[in-house]
């Protein structure tokens, strides 16, 4: 089956704003194993969101349309899909009411109205019409239109059209789908590996990568389960160390429920990481069953008080430095009852940073059992690139010492590391 | 003039590659008054490229074509623009020596010969033909081909491409685009706004909206400069205290750049937020002159030991309440030297709540001058849009106070208020 996907929005043609859509829409599509036969950005006028829709349904199976259903001026998908099919508009009352009912549309009864003129013979995407978005039968050819906005297009895509394109797939049989997480590979490097095994190991099973910075998804698609099981066995045999979940789950999912399990509680210091580190730990709920407090301590005057860090060591070894992270993760143990406890000190950049220590330096503290380590990493990229890998990375390290025990922290980025016994 | 734009590769298609060529093209076009009327995207597959080679190419002016021009099996740009317009390739011996002697290009023969295979009447854009990329004059129609590589994209677009259509244009005026960012105003409020507005206020001024959850940016394009600013003008004496920036700055930049100023620090307590708000204020560079200290105080304990909140009030008014809020951003105050203190404690959800505080109530403690001010906050949505919106109301709260003063604390999700004088 092969598409065709289709963006409307001024602001993308004008590059205001970033076409995080596409790019999403790319990768889920062609990791299900459909085909995309072209892509188009067009901006917010009917002649031209007409003429696409005519031209392009006619070659391809299915069309997804993004943008254009909102209630202001510019949104005017739902009058060119009315024009190009010869589609009665209608006001969709379920849709109007979900809309008055929704406490975030709190506009005035004449855009609401105007949102919910809707073609005729269309079904909504989401259940009780919580977002706009239907789907639209034209000569057995299946037209998506979603909202822009990217996190309602997003989960449209992934629970609503990605499921209905695969039950109308030719032949459709009902394949495995595995999502495996990685951390600390990138996807060339699984792509290598995988070249270099013998044909038949991979013969009928789909492979595609999908990275989400920093992990990376492998999504894998058979009818063949014993072969599955097979391949999976022997990435793991190999890559073992760097997967982190067979069911698709996020580090700080997976750092949850080892923590959960194992009744065991952590707590954070730091500071180039500036909170990210905590934010990730309570992203999952249910994160106050083990996580029992972070310190953001971004001056060294909070580093010594908070965490009883010596304004000797400080001075000595700079405040950027594998002692200070060791002394920030030894003080957080000190001062709770927690079994674990990481730590970040470093430069994010862009400015910042000194010649033994440039921007992109970073160091991790892990304090376990009687002992503290310090691991340096030098990391590159943006501000933000910098300051996500390191939280994901300390993470990391404390997902591999709860599932491989010491002896596995070897990391890409890595360039040292301390130790001290506590 | 009005132009449209060609992207091949299959990378483009399947998203393992995200387009930053069409952003910086889309804003270096529009910043220099030229249309797009539409942006293509396409696979490596000759018989596409001619298609739209040859159509658009009568629709347009200009069309700038990337991608498809180096020596692999699957850049054909060079055959499609042959068959499309029926000229011969022809080797080009500049382009060759250029291929032999640049460093990069350590490729055998053939690659390069194939590479140095150009439609004849073709203009290299590149002097001396540094990399690949040309000029093609098809019935007064420009056509530039240029290579996907994104910097030397971006480096032949800037350098030799927008200076030639520039050139060319009849009656040049450059168009102003001011990107303006609102926060707890969503873009059919904004929109209900101005279609109130008379007619003559708006007219010339293209608008656009733009969601980045939670903030909602106004894109505005005008030729007429007074215009604009009398339109800005009548935006920020009716929706002033929304108005994040008009330069496109997102909060927690706002609030660096007043906290900078006013050489004014700030230190939070966060609960429910987990980190986020101590995130978002630490994701800015030089957030260290600013930013102090953060409490992540995720148990009741934490509260009590590390902000000295009364295990009494917890205990009389439970731990979601705006007592503990109150005594959580008091106790920062207390503990610190800054000026002002945010905290948070509520339930993010899914799981938790109780009757009188289900999931999404959130109170927001925020300490200044010898006050500290508590708001109760009723939000929607999964965790994390919760812990999103908590967050950036946190951060709004504190730039409201720095811009306006006090009595300007009201918000669309608020559900009750108390203030304590410390």
């Amino acid at each position: 089956m092969k598409g065709a996907l289709i963006f409307i929005g001024n602001e993308l043609i004008s590059g205001a704003v970033e076409n995080t859509n596409s790019v999403f829409a790319g990768r889920v599509l062609t990791a299900n194993g459909f085909n995309i036969g072209e892509i188009i950005t067009i901006p917010d006028e009917l002649k031209i969101i007409v003429k696409y829709l005519k031209t392009l349904v006619k070659k391809y199976d299915f069309l997804i349309i993004s943008g254009g259903l909102g209630p202001t001026d510019d949104d005017i998908t739902n009058l060119a899909v009315s024009k190009a099919f010869n589609l009665k508009l209608k006001e969709n009352p379920d849709f109007l009411s979900a809309i008055y009912s929704a406490k975030e549309y709190e506009f005035s009864k004449n855009l609401a109205k105007k949102m919910a003129l809707l073609p005729e013979s269309t079904v909504p995407l989401s259940k009780g019409f919580s977002t706009a978005g239907y789907f639209l039968n034209i000569k057995n050819k299946l037209l998506f239109f979603l909202p822009g906005v990217p996190h309602q297009f997003k989960h449209l895509l992934e629970t609503e059209v990605i499921p209905m394109l695969l039950k109308l797939k030719v032949n459709y049989k009902k394949e495995i789908i595995k999502t495996l997480r990685f951390f600390d590979l990138n996807e060339t490097d699984i792509n290598q590996f995988i070249q270099n095994l013998p044909k038949k190991l991979i013969s009928f099973i789909k492979i595609g990568y999908y990275p989400v910075f920093p992990e990376v998804k492998l999504i894998l698609q058979t009818l063949d389960k014993e072969k599955l099981e097979s391949f999976i066995k022997k990435l793991k045999k190999h890559l073992g160390i760097y997967l982190l979940s067979e069911e698709d789950e996020s580090l700080p999912q997976v750092i949850g429920n080892l923590l959960k399990q194992k009744k065991l509680k952590i707590a954070v210091a730091e500071s180039c990481t500036g909170g990210l580190i905590s934010s990730l730990i309570t992203s999952v709920s249910g994160s106050s069953s083990y996580f029992d407090r972070g310190f953001i301590t971004y001056t060294p005057e909070s580093k010594v008080e908070l965490l009883g860090v010596n304004p000797k060591t400080i001075e000595k070894f700079d405040i950027v430095s594998h002692e200070v992270a060791i002394e920030m993760a030894e003080g957080v143990k000190k001062k709770t009852n927690v079994n674990y406890a990481l730590s970040t000190t470093g430069y994010a950049g862009p400015t910042g940073g000194t010649i033994q220590n440039p921007v992109g330096t970073i160091y991790i503290g892990f304090a376990y059992e009687n002992k503290v380590k310090s691991f340096r990493f030098s990391f590159s990229g943006e501000r933000k690139d910098i300051q996500t890998l390191a939280s994901y990375t300390a993470l990391d390290i404390l997902r591999r010492y709860l599932v491989y025990g010491e002896g596995f922290f070897s990391y890409r980025f890595a360039t040292g590391i301390k130790e001290k016994i506590i």
